[in-house]
């Protein structure tokens, strides 16, 4: 089978892209499962322009990533805090990905900075390649992509 | 604890995402997990202008993602395909997390064009997120972000 018998104007890897498929996008993803929810932090932590983060953030509210929701602080005016939905939860395995094969191959010797601490038993928590039938699946190789409808 | 404690400056998706942290990249490497090895093919896969490609194929190869391996087609001049190393097949959780979010939230309910199918017994592939202790871990609020080094 050649590669070029999937239909890619479906394709559900450009549908993420399309979400979160930009640096600020991932990062702004990266605090917030880091527990960070109002716009002044997510700028401090992640140093984007202020429009930019604007944008990015509202891109991510139109596609259910994150809902405004208010509060209101002692003496200040009521603002918008954002909270990621069930569907911004989902994208947690998107983000351990990218953090492990950060670990491994961009943070040199010194390790990356946080772990990731499995709350039952203080492991630590990363992703395994298995399949519907419980196998633990050693990587790509032992993988075939297959189309799920015919081929044109 | 804060979020402020952890070291931003040596964060390791940060340091994926400046390799891989970009739409055309992200399509190269998802070709390239579908067989793609030649510049012309990757072109038509994913529609990137010439340029484009070719300056994101540099990167990946100074990144040591690809490696640039001859080939000589019959009757034409040599010339280069890219194959992904150990480094790049490790960016495999990645593309299969980002598949999975798509297939899940925005391909609709047609679903994804492509399943990832285990060799060894043809059950459906994806990522389970687990502990080094072998628990399965059910979701972010289950697991503690943690600083590797003291705080400063």
């Amino acid at each position: 089978m050649t590669s070029t018998e999937f239909d890619r104007s479906r394709c559900s890897i450009a549908g993420t892209l399309s979400v979160v498929g930009e640096k600020w996008s991932m990062l702004v993803l990266r605090e917030a499962f880091l527990g960070v929810r109002r716009f002044a932090d997510f700028q401090a932590a992640i140093g984007a322009p202020r429009a930019v983060l604007t944008q990015r953030l509202a891109t991510l509210v139109d596609h259910g990533v994150f809902e405004r929701v208010p509060y209101q602080a002692e003496g200040q005016r009521e603002r918008l805090e954002y909270r990621l939905t069930e569907r911004g939860l989902d994208l947690y395995p998107i983000l351990v990905a990218m953090l492990t094969w950060g670990d491994q191959h961009t943070a040199g010797e010194s390790g990356g900075p946080v772990a990731l601490q499995h709350d039952g038993c203080g492991a630590k928590v990363g992703l395994t390649l298995t399949c519907a039938d419980g196998h633990v699946v050693p990587g790509p190789r032992a993988v075939t992509p297959v189309p799920t409808t015919p081929a044109r």
